[in-house]
């Protein structure tokens, strides 16, 4: 499997694990947000995939184009989060790769970057000089000149995807450890997935729900992972609330991208 | 959407469409046979399509390589009966095109059509001295200097997909018409799925079971449309007794292509 195969197909087998705590799998949509929209996005994103693993473009500009590529459906942002990690991997390579990609960014790949999240819904802090919703934060990263790097660094602390381009990608790593020890297959990544959900605080809930809940949901999937919590009541509770993991979601597909690559097994039926 | 991706999109919008019944679906798997099988080789398949698309190399050769890419999972052959349709329409642009492109095949399509075959584990039928089984079948179709559309007009009665290469895409062409009628995505694809259940006997449930059984899947198909029956009942049966109408799937596959790049919208919350 070519590395943007291996891309695609971590999109895909992250969003058809299941149960899955909060997010869209197999058998929950959102309003408005279904399952084909995240397959279809892991299909259209390819032409932007095959530009990050080969040398076209900054990575700015190539999440740009992914985003663009895949929010001509209607069901809204649905991997945003994953493209900024998956797009320097592949330019990368591997995560020691990745690293180098995201120290090479630049002003350009910045400016890029907010271009391309204006097309999404997705919120930074309120009242934050780098908020996209603010047409002054492109001349603050000029006048800064924030790279791509600086402006993950800025966003580093309330945003667990953006920490992963500061941090040398130490939760991907992590996952993808974890991912080899849980095993094969869909159990595999629902295993890593409430592994994640338990020791990690999801950003993307704090951003939505505030922190409280956030722990909260640590907690629960600490409790079923212990086998204290029942985790098809958790998965219920958490859609009903709209609570939604994304950004573990998006850290586990960079997991299941590296473990692909070292040799983790999709199919459960080939080791037999 | 360009056509390979109209080809992909088609691939997951058929597996994901639910409740269907008998086959894979989002809620349900085969042994040995998972939704990651269908969407793996949706995504895996994309060299031989874009060949397909492009001016290299003849449909058999092509049909070869796709099902040499979908096949190294465990899964077994997922695709393979919507290959067989999708590459002439890939190669054509539509279905006229894919009408020529099929009268255009040659003896050497024809060999690379039974090696393919050898890769899968689809039966022909008992006794005929095509069965891929027997190795003698490729001497047969280089004396008889078979074409690979003499081949599929050899197999015309006893298969509906070798039947469409005959007639002109005769189901392909009135199932994107039915699509168009019965709207937009998932519940478009269902209804569609099961009109053509209900109008056309499974020739795959036939060489399972046997043509009473796939009579009575017809029946069955019909009554569930017509309001007198119950569709998740219908599912359940055919998925606890084996029934798996995949030529059906195989078509709807084509038809979904069909529609799509006839303006059929795959998504819904784009049309409000």
């Amino acid at each position: 499997m070519i590395p943007v195969e291996r891309a695609q197909m971590a999109m895909v087998l992250e969003v058809t694990a299941y149960p899955k705590p909060g997010n869209v799998d197999r058998c929950h949509d959102y309003e408005g947000t279904r399952l084909e929209h995240f397959l279809a996005s892991a299909i259209l994103v390819r032409p932007a995939l095959e530009r990050a693993a080969g040398c076209s473009g900054g990575i700015g500009e190539i999440l740009r184009e992914a985003v663009r590529l895949t929010t001509a459906h209607g069901g809204g942002n649905t991997h945003f989060g994953a493209f900024i990690l998956l797009i320097p991997l592949l330019r990368g390579g591997d995560i020691p790769g990745a690293v180098r990609a995201v120290q090479d960014s630049t002003v350009e790949d910045a400016v890029s970057f907010y271009l391309a999240f204006s097309l999404t819904k997705v919120r930074m802090l309120p009242k934050d000089p780098l908020d996209v919703a603010d047409p002054r934060a492109l001349d603050v990263i000029r006048e800064r000149r924030m790279t791509l790097l600086d402006v993950m660094d800025h966003s580093k602390e309330h945003d667990m995807v953006a920490r992963e381009w500061v941090n040398g990608f130490r939760l991907t790593r992590k996952a993808a450890d974890h991912l080899h020890r849980a095993g094969c297959g869909r159990e595999g990544v629902v295993e890593t997935f409430l592994w994640l959900l338990s020791t990690e605080i999801d950003t993307f809930i704090v951003k939505e729900h505030g922190m409280p809940v956030a722990g909260e949901v640590r907690l629960r999937a600490a409790e079923v992972l212990g086998g204290s919590g029942d985790l098809a009541a958790f998965d219920a509770e958490c859609i009903a609330r709209g609570i939604n993991p994304g950004s573990t979601a998006d850290i586990i597909i960079a997991a299941i991208y590296i473990a692909l690559g070292e040799g983790w097994e999709w199919d459960c039926s080939r080791k037999e």
